[in-house]
This record gives C-alpha cells, sequence and structure tokens, in this order.
C-alpha cells in the first residue's frame, strides 16, 4: 500500500504542461498560467511539469526554473504537481530535482540514465541515487523510444518494494509489458500508481488496470479526458470507449505535419491545435525544433473543425 | 465490408495450433489430432496451423504438408483453418501456400519479407505478388519481433482497399499502432478483420476493437480464451477482465524458464504444460531448439497447480 | 591450419555473381555464363553463388539449382564455387545444400536462423546441424543488416574449433569485431578463412589480416580488385590505396538511385553498370524488386564515365 | 582547407584523458596531473577532456569544471585540448561549453542531441546554435551507440562547408561510413580533421586516411599509440600492424570483467591497469558505476604482466 500524502499521489488524468513559448523563444508565463488554470478547472487531478510534452530537454536549468516556479504559482496548491527532472546521471539528476522541489513541486520524475552504458544493476543504483539525494517521492518515466532501454519489471518491483520509487509513467507503448506491471504491482500490495503516457488507450489501459493517464493531448482537450476517466472508474466501459474514440479523432492533429521530426510533429501539433483554440498566444516551439508551416496548421485546424473544437474555420 | 464466404473468416479465438512432436523430432500425429479436436470442442472460432507457436520455421516443406494435413483431416470442416506460408520472398511463398491450400485450408497468411531490404513500396508488391499467385484470401502477419520491420498503417489500409488483405494477425505489441488500425479499418467500412497475437491483453484489445485473438495459451487452456471473448462480445468487460486477469497468471509458465531462447522458452513452456495437462504426449522441441531441463518444467507443473489445471503434483 | 583441399579454399577475390535476369524476370543463363568467364579470366580466385547480391533470396528452389548448375558449368573447375543457402533453419538448409552441393559446388555458406528467436546456444546447434547434413565444408556468414543477429566470436571460434565452420564471410561492418576475430583466428593457428565483404575498405582490411573480400562491385569491375589484392599480399599498401580509392570512385553508382530500397538501390546499381558496360544484356531485377528509374541509370553511367569505364556516353 | 590556428588542430593521437577519482568518489587531481603529464611527455599531439572515457556523464557542472581546470593547467599549453561537452540539446551545450572554454580548452565537441526526437534538418540547426554561441572551434563527435543516431554523411559536409564543425570524432565502428567521409572530404579540400575512435584499427584507419586517433587505451599505453602513428605517417605499415597488434593483446584488458555494463568494464579495465601500473592512484569509478571485483582486476593485471607492462604480479 501507498502511504504517501495526497499531495504526492498522481492518479486520473495528470497532463504533461506544454510549455508556451513566443516568437523569440522566451517563455510565454502569461499563456503558461492560463493553461494551467485551464487544466485545473476541467478536472485533472495533477499536473506533470517539464516532461517530454513540456520540451524539458531543451530548456536551461534557470528556464525549468522559472517554468516550475509559474506552474507551481498558478497551481495554487489545487493539484498535486510531479515534474520531470531529465538529465544524465544520477548526480545532475539530484541537483536539478532539488532546485525544483525548492520551487515547490511534490514529487519528481526520471527515467533511467542517458548517454551511459549501464547495466541493470547499475540503473537500480542510479534510481537509489536520486530517490537518496532528494526530498520529494520519485517516479520512474520509462520511455523507450527517447532513452533507449525499457525499465525491467523486476527492477521496478524492488525497487517499489524497497520504497525508492512510488508510482511509473509508463510511455513504452507495450501493452503486454504494462500488464504485467500492473498484474505483479498488485501481488506486491499496489506500492506503485501506474500512469499510462498512450492517450489513444486509455480506455483499455484503464480496464488493465492503469491508475492515470498521462495525455498530452489533455493540453487540447482536457473535458474529455477526465469524462472518460470518470466513465471508467465507474465501469461505464461503453462510455469511456466512445469517448476515447472521440478524442482520437481529435489526435488525428499530430498525423498532419509532413516531413517533420518527432518532437516537431507531436509537440507542434498540441501547439497549433492549442492557439488555434485561444488557450495560448502562439505556436512557437523550442530553440532548434522546427515549426509546423502554414499547410500544416490548416491541416491541423481543419481536424479541430471536424470535431466541433473550432469555430468553423475562415482560412 | 468483408464479403469472404464464412470459411475464411476468423474471428473471436483462433489459437495458433502448437505441433506436437516425439523425443526423435518427428511429428506426433496422434497428439496433434487430439489437440484439435481438444480446441475445437472447447469452443475456438478457428485454427491458425504452421504459426510462429507451431514453431514452423523449424519444418522443411514436406513436414509442413504433413502437419496441414492432419490438422485439416482432425478438423472435420467444423471450423475454417488459415494456413501461416512463412519464408523469404514472395515467389518462395507462393509456393508454400500453393501446397497448403491443396491440403484444404482455408486461407493464408504471411509477413513481409525476411532477409531482404525491402522499401515500403516493395512490401506492397510483395504482398500483391503472393495474394494475384494463390487461391485463397490472403493475411497478413504483422511480428516485428521476427520480421525486423512493422506493416505501417498505410500500406495495410492500401492492401485492403484493393482486396488484397483481408485481414491481419498483430503481434507487434504496439497497442497504439493497433488502436489506431481499428480505427481506420473502421473508417473504411471494416475490409480487414484484425486479431491480435497478445494473449494477456484480450480484453483490452477486445474494448479497443479487435475482431479476436490467436493466444498460444489456448493450447494450454483453451476455455478460458472461449469465455473471455464471450464476456467481451456481449458487453461484460468486468468478467472478460477477471478471467484475463486468471489467463495471465496461468501465462505465467513463459517466464519460468531459465536462461534458454525465445523460442525455447515460450513454446517450451506450452508443451510442457500440455504435456502435463495430458493433452500431448512428449513436449518435444523441433529441431535445433533447446528443451526445457527438469526443473524448468517443475515450476512450469506449479504454475499449473496453482492455477488448479492440474492433479495435485506427485513429484 | 586449415587442412581443406585447395577446391574448398576461398581466398583473395571472390565475388558474389550477380544473376542476370530478362525483362520477363527469367534467368538469363547466356549472360550468366559470360559473366561467370568474366570474372574468371579477370583473375579472380574463386566465386561466391547465390550471395545476396545475386538476389537469392527472391529465387524459387528451382531456379537457384538452374543459376547454380550455370554458374559450374560455366566455371569448368578452373576456380572453386562457393554458394550461400539463405533459409529460415537447418532442417531447411540442409536440404537447400545438398541440392546445391548435388549440382558441383566446393562449399556451403550460411547465416544464422531468420525468423527465429535463438539463443547462441541454439544458434551453435544450428551450425552444426547443417554440417552434419551436408557433405562439403561450411561457411558462416555474418551479415546482421540483414539477419539482425552479430555471430558472436566465441562462437564462431568454438565451430572453427571442432571443424564446423571452416571460414567466415563477414559483412558486419563491424571493423573492431573482425580484427579481434582475426586476432583469435591467429592465436587458435588460423582454422578459419576470413573474407570480408565491405568493397570499400579491402586496404584496410587486408592489413587488419583478412584472406580475401567478396566485393559486390566486381561484377562491374573485377580487375580493379585482382591488382588491389594483389598489392596487399606483396605489401605495397600505397598501390593497394590508390586503386581502392578508385574502386570507391566507382562505387559512387550505388548512392545514384534515389528512394529506392537497399536490395533496389545496391544490386540495381551494379546491374545498370554492368548492362551499361556491356557485360549482362539486361538489369531486371529480381521479383518485386523495383528497378532504377532512367535519371539513376543515367547517373550511374555518368559515375563510370568520370572512371572511364564507359565510352563517352551519347544519351 | 582548414585555416584554423594551430591550437585548434587535433591529429595524431589525441587520447581521451580518464578522472582519476578517490574512494570518495572525489576527483583525485594529484593523479590527474600526473596523467596528463605523462600523457604528454609520451609524445601525444592534443588531449580530449571530458569525453565517455573520461566519464564526462557522470559528473556534475562544478566537477566538469574541476577537471578541465586541472588538465589545462598540467598540460601549460603544451599541446592543445579540446573538451566534450555532453548535454541533452544546443542550448545546454552552449552553456556547458562556455564554462569549458572560459577555463582555457581550445575546442569543443558535441553530439546530436540526447532524449529528443529529431530530423537530420534539426541536428543540423542543433550544431549551428551551438557554434554560433560558443568562442572555440566545435567538432562533431559520433557515437551512435551512446547517442542512437548516425551523423549522416552529407550533415557533416554540410556543417563543414559553412564552418560551423571542423573536425568528427567517429566513434561509429562502421568503416564503410568513415571511408566514404575520408573520401567526401578530401574531394571537399579536407574541411574536416576526422579522428577514429576505434584504438584495436588505428593501423587500417590510418591507411584508410584517417587524421588521427582518440584510443582510450593511451591511458594505459600511450607510447605504443605514438609509435603506431609515427610508423603510419611515414608509410611503414608493417611497424604500424605489429605495434597495433601488441597493443590489441593489451587491449585484452577490457574483456576481462564478467557480467558488468559496458561502462564499467571499459573504463573499469582501464583504471584498473593504471592503477596497476602506478599511474593513478586508485581505480575507483564515478558515481552509480560498478567497481572491477578483486578477481576481474587479477585478470587485468595478468594481461598487463604478459604483455610485459607490470612487473611479475606477486598476487
Amino acid at each position: 500500500m501507498n502511504h504517501l500524502p495526497s499531495t504526492a499521489r498522481f492518479s486520473g488524468v495528470v497532463p504533461p504542461v506544454a510549455t508556451p513559448l513566443r516568437a523569440d523563444r522566451s517563455i510565454d508565463h502569461a499563456s503558461l498560467e492560463r493553461l494551467v488554470d485551464h487544466l485545473i478547472t476541467s478536472g485533472v487531478r495533477g499536473l506533470f511539469a517539464l516532461g517530454s510534452t513540456g520540451e524539458t530537454a531543451y530548456f536551461t536549468d534557470a528556464q525549468r526554473v522559472e517554468i516550475v516556479r509559474t506552474i507551481v504559482s498558478a497551481t495554487g496548491g489545487r493539484v498535486p504537481i510531479i515534474a520531470g527532472a531529465i538529465e544524465l546521471t544520477a548526480p545532475r539528476i539530484a541537483e536539478t530535482a532539488r532546485r525544483l522541489t525548492a520551487e515547490g513541486v511534490d514529487a519528481i520524475v526520471t527515467t533511467a540514465p542517458l548517454y551511459t552504458l549501464n547495466s541493470p544493476a547499475e540503473v537500480a543504483r542510479h534510481f537509489r541515487a536520486v530517490a537518496g539525494r532528494i526530498d520529494a517521492p520519485l517516479w520512474a518515466y520509462d520511455v523507450p523510444v527517447r532513452v533507449h532501454t525499457k525499465l525491467p519489471l523486476a527492477l521496478l518491483l524492488e525497487l517499489a518494494a524497497d520504497g525508492v520509487v512510488h508510482g511509473v509513467k509508463d510511455s513504452s507503448g507495450d501493452d503486454v509489458g504494462f500488464r504485467r506491471l500492473v498484474a505483479a504491482n498488485a501481488e506486491a500490495g499496489r506500492p506503485l500508481q501506474l500512469l499510462t503516457g498512450h492517450e489513444v488507450v486509455v480506455d483499455a489501459m484503464a480496464l488493465a488496470g492503469a491508475d492515470g493517464v498521462v495525455p498530452g493531448l489533455a493540453n487540447v482537450e482536457a473535458e474529455g479526458y477526465v469524462r472518460l476517466w470518470d466513465a471508467a472508474e465507474r465501469g461505464d466501459w461503453e462510455t469511456a470507449r466512445a469517448e476515447q474514440e472521440r478524442l482520437n479523432r481529435i489526435f488525428d492533429i499530430v498525423f498532419q505535419p509532413r516531413g517533420l521530426s518527432g518532437d516537431a510533429t507531436g509537440v507542434g501539433a498540441f501547439k497549433a491545435a492549442m492557439a488555434a483554440r485561444g488557450l495560448i498566444a502562439e505556436a512557437a516551439m523550442a530553440d532548434t525544433v522546427e515549426s509546423l508551416g502554414a499547410d500544416d496548421v490548416a491541416s491541423v485546424r481543419d481536424v479541430l473543425s471536424r470535431s466541433g473544437l473550432l469555430p468553423v474555420s475562415v482560412a
């Protein structure tokens, strides 16, 4: 059983907060405040700051602090905040994490080491080293497409049993692995909270036993995810599925951009849609990431229109 | 809409039939007949012959014909049979497929080319070439862990629209990709039947829109999958989930063997369990695959006992 | 020490013989005879039939026999012939290999299993099973880009020590691994002959200790590789390097095609160049492989012209 | 032509300086000074600070500055120093690089972005962004085993033509790609200096056209690499090869550790050997990396003894 205080529990819909930027690539704090408030009033139960959707890898230490400061302030304690400390190794992660907890986030999430060539035993030492140097609950972020290794099931259970790791954000896309993790966690007394990062299969992952979801698309349409999760919680799977299918039609925005990178495409489509809906001021991307062209933006708007999320486009 | 005759429709539980062998690695036709009959009387709606679970890659052309002949004969037309034609390229697949359809199988399933370095356009030509040379409906088998490429969504839809491919057996483990395929197929009028190969998430994949499942574990416990699928079909998701969770505890047999290969472990555990339950005579593996040691077999039996699938072990 | 008869020794330049086809994709035996004779009179010391450059994966069993029959006949015993038996697993490889040795090839080369999920121990069993069922020396073909596993150094040495494998064709592109194999083989008394498949670094690999080379480009320009190897053998490294650099400018033909697959590009460029030089009648590709477009062929001819391998193009 | 000042040219033997640590994992500055002096008096022509061998990923910003400060001071201008700025993205790399150039290093080397999902166009923007924000020549570090993408040839040439990148440290292990880079660079007028990171094939890579080498093993035996490179420069390839083969027998130290990670094994073996030879005080590894056990250390010492690099071991 997970005995963390409620401020450090993350379940239900916990969106990864996008980072609105101005055209000069500086942080648009006004839009960020507005976005945070919109998400919370839409009913999300927590916020994930400085995740991949938040373009955290592209920001300097100072910018990361700036971003978290605004999110904490705009949240005003209404929901708990977990922040990504995405860095190469434990000594560096711990420094980053301490800067973020000093700003008031409630928990930290990090990945296995980047760039290095480590054994599973060293990955365990890594999470233990981070947990031992920070003053907040630690979560593990499993995202092989970026980290290039998957966190083994046995490793997660060992870290959970020892109180090192309190939850997992699973973006591995491996439904079989996730199901096995759910079962093993249940058998161990549920020391871990398990969030899926895959916004297009939330109904299925909820049925499979997920505790919550971290949907990037909630930056565009948060209410739908809240409705979806509520339906799943009360066992109304047909409603959950119908809402998921509606959200998936909106998710088509990420397949509109042509010829761009993964980061430019995914976050780019979210930001274009957020700007189109008036949730943020501009769709600018972090430094060195390409922006969507006008045609791509038009396609994103078309998808939104078809889903009734825009006034009829007058392009 | 799929206008295939009912003998070429595959949905619900369609187990990949294991190939029982004797200690000298010859085919145990008596056990194979018994297995086929057991599966059909357990309520499966079709059979998948010569799949990966059937160890097809390890058999010669003559052995493959032998195996299919027995399966067709034991089936006696009670359910349709789809057979794998697993070979390097279209000219070779077509020859294999014609040998199998001559024995009476109802449909053929094959993968993208093996060993070669092809473009998506060439993979499309490949499926078109096979379909054009055989006299049975063709299915596409998506199994990146073996083929080392994933079949792109657009490719499958193009082949479906042109009547080249009538279904997909998805063993990609990519829940996001599968969900997108379900949605795109629905939008196209359902030209494809979509089977998942992932036996531990059938409830979730059924909720997500799968038409059926190809569970290797059904060789060990077919009735459970039939109950699971029936529950899902009537929208009783809690029962489906409970049955899935029961089956997953049985699936733990594949995590018992230590230090063996993927093929030795997965199929080896199934065969050890089938032999323990008396469904086949021996647990011998195909040529060059290692067999489970006595300890591994004992562990497999323990899992079965805990699930009530064995009389109390008297080891 | 390798005590094989000279007819089963492969060193120096051993080109992988391309398979000339007619426009209807039937085998052009006349061109194949001419090509074989041209290679041998150019000074090559052996022939590699039915390799990747020979498009072997795309041919049926009957076609493979046809091809080898012509190569054997055109060779007339002037140089030894090693033939690829490219198939999924040992039982199937052994059948293919026996068909080829029945036609008179002197040795067989094969890869680790395809499609299957095997352990290193099973890969060793695989090579042992093949060697035990054929009546010719066996070589190992290490080509991870197609087989998706690399043959481990220790495995090759174990198989060599037991007389299972007599040589390695290394197309792994891993210079460090190859150098370690050379050293370990030397320490073991040179049980293996080591051929590199990388035609653009033959000088460097000869300095590193290769016994020979299997250059696809020799189908286009065999004499250069013979000169290069002769220079390396007499320790004239500057001449070897200069010849290599000249050949590499010709190798630029494989970078001319745009947007095609690996197989279409590499073999396609060789065939286009061979046809342009009059070494074969047509540049047709095996079934389901795309052919070079007119622009790509023109670019290939330009590269040849710049290297003085064509009469001035009158396009 | 490369018009950089001689202080920013890196060719010949440029060892990646290991980072000696004390048992408490603090930096052992005395050993580091001694190591730097030893390398320079052995005849190396430059130093590579904060590379993978230097365990840079495991150090904080402050530690990195400490390390570079000592290396710069111990070098005293005798050879140029290039320092690794290993970080996630351009904004963060630029900050790190400025801290290092402020300490007096002569050039900076960095990789493609880590963790992110970028297109080749974005990788180009990345290198341009770094180069535009630092006041020292920039090199590109191609190490796919850590970065999980290979730097494309065309990208390197484009960046070289625009003066963005002045050299490449190639640790891709791709001999074919390296040879093509050498040829393309020569054709472009040699805007890039090309160093290979593969210490076991320096003779072959020198023949192929490398400008120098970054051998981790030089931390253990620098004089050998200097002799090897000098022989290659004067065209004495037989001597170069003999020296390479001698060094490769010493390199066997990295194959002694059993069951450890890549980082623990490689750098661990170097440090164990350096400590055994008295070049540094202790063999401690960076934080969260496992240390070699006593058996592994004994095996490393045995390899050194057999190569005459140790007094007879009195274990």
